[in-house]
């Protein structure tokens, strides 16, 4: 049923056990779901072959031989910016943090320009990616200033039957509280059941956890559930969106595992991640939404432990791809209306870290 | 062992599953290991003791009764302030919580006046408490009224293996990076491995939970790890405690479970119990350390929807006074070095709600 769709596929971490994830999954049966836009380089892509024991039958093109249209068969682009040889596995490096920033910016852009309805990529390793660009800070800021875009998105973690948003994300604890405001949080709040939808959800039970302990008690330990996050659950609620809380933050979670509520909106990055890393959410999805189109990646990381042995899990993995299609099935398709920058263009940019050509 | 130690026995919220508890702890295995000097109203446990189908065996004495000793056997102290006649089960009322308030006062001055080794409680309900008494805030705030004491304790949440301490408790989450000093997590620190200590831990390995995402991410994301607490996990290590951290919150509790440190030090409320309660703190144990004598409750509540049913499961307060007794077995024993008050005139004083008489 995706059979059209095409996933900008970019390899991460080459150190860790992105490649040999790769070469899994692009001869498993979620590549028979839609067209692979793989982005890399083909050596990287080969050795992790050779790590899971399997046979790859991808084509391999340049940039340049893409012309400007939608592929119409998965295909690897070879990008030819990194050679393993250089590499140790299970060390972050400069050039392997490069080459993976290279592969997931030109995903970006593909995307943006229409090439491809989603983007996937394989764990990065953050510290080897701040090796390679310094003002690497996360994903999120690294999309923006990849799509130009002041618009930010924001990280959903999905574990089974769980979903978990956020309001704040990346920011020191002690600004939290001044960093939320009733629309802010009804704005996740819409974010959150619209992105449900997209996956199929049909009126998703979101239950927010409260920011302070016990909800605040009646006001004796903070103000903001009831004069924040409550007017913003209310406003939800007007609107005919399943929405419970403030609940607390030590029993929301519970509800969600019973099967109260489909997600969990928290207010900051540990009252979730907390949670679900107990709940198990390694085997987990990681979807990046509030852009034209779904981001999304395995929870789980560059498992730098165990690479090359050929015994990384691709499950999450390709959960994640799955999720992605599902998402992209219901957003806008590509952009008949505007002429698309040649795929060898939007590469070049790509390796120069440079706004497209 | 613990044959000549005394337990102040203090009755919790009548409407719940206090009463029936207490009958089943009265009459259980548990009854046997200390003298059990139960305070609170002679009808409400006998209504517990039919609703627990158990047999009662204790003498009842009035408060003058007990004069100025120690007790030397079990007994009921019957305050005769409430009774059951006058309640719904399973519904809050100011009877309930300010009878539920007399037991506990009493208890706590009993211990400070050397009539007892450490205070249990049965579950209190804080709704009911409040009615009884609208400044009733949390029980560290009331113990510390109620002693006279500004020197604050602090509640460990104990579960099978899993200990969790916490360095700031009921306050806005806004407040907490502003309520954080080194010296603060240090004391946290030496606390909790002087309590762990006198439970019988030789060395407890103790994880400290991170302030911010990810650790702060090396400033990025908040200072407070590498400035406050980095400081204070330093200072411990140099005296030789068995302290790691900051390790970040979402992986601190999977590093515990797994059996790498025998207790998480959270810096705020919610960063424990989210972990804690998933985990299935309600089989568990709240103790409130800090104070001459150790002061402990099941961490499950008052359970009013299967109050008056007799099917509470009392494990988790016979796993208190079990954790009470070997605390109290090390802390210091009843002063002899001044005269005690009367047994009448402190259950006087705790009726009235004023100091000891």
């Amino acid at each position: 049923m995706f059979k059209d769709q095409v996933v900008a596929f970019a390899m991460g971490d080459p150190a860790g056990i992105s490649p040999e994830l790769a070469a899994r999954l692009l001869t498993g049966e979620v590549a028979d779901q839609a067209v692979m836009l793989v982005l890399g380089d083909r050596r990287v892509l080969e050795l992790g072959a050779r790590h899971a024991g399997v046979e790859l039958d991808l084509p391999v093109l340049s940039a340049g031989e893409l012309g400007d249209a939608r592929p119409t068969r998965s295909c690897l682009v070879d990008l030819g910016h990194c050679d393993p040889a250089d590499l140790q596995p299970g060390v972050a490096s400069a050039a392997g943090g490069r080459s993976a920033l290279a592969n997931f910016r030109l995903a970006l852009r593909a995307a943006d320009a229409g090439y491809a309805d989603l983007v996937f990529f394989t764990p990065f390793n953050k510290h080897a990616m701040r090796l390679g660009e310094p003002a690497y800070v996360d994903e999120i800021g690294f999309i923006n200033r990849t799509l130009g875009t002041t618009r930010s998105g924001s990280e959903f973690n999905v574990l089974d039957e769980v979903w978990n948003a956020r309001v704040t994300s990346h920011i020191p604890l002690s600004q939290v509280a001044g960093a939320l405001s009733a629309e802010r949080v009804f704005e996740s709040l819409r974010l959150t059941v619209r992105t449900m939808e997209g996956a199929g959800f049909s009126r998703p039970r979101i239950g927010v956890a409260a920011l302070n302990p016990h909800a605040g008690d009646g006001g004796l330990f903070g103000t903001e559930d009831d004069q924040v996050i409550l007017p913003a659950v209310e406003r939800a609620r007007a609107l005919q969106m399943a929405v419970t809380g403030p609940v607390p933050s030590d029993t929301v979670f519970m509800r969600a595992v019973k099967g109260e509520f489909d997600a969990v909106l928290t207010m900051y990055h540990d009252q979730g991640q907390i949670a679900m890393k107990l709940i198990g959410f390694d085997r987990g999805v990681t979807l990046i939404a509030g852009y034209p189109f779904p981001i999304v990646t395995p929870a789980h990381g560059t498992a730098y432990d165990i690479a090359g042995q050929g015994i990384a899990n691709p499950n999450a993995a390709q959960k994640a791809i799955e999720l992605g299609l599902k998402l992209a099935a219901r957003a806008t398709g590509p952009r008949d209306d505007v002429a698309m920058p040649t795929f060898a263009a939007l590469a070049a940019g790509a390796l120069e870290g440079g706004p497209p050509g």
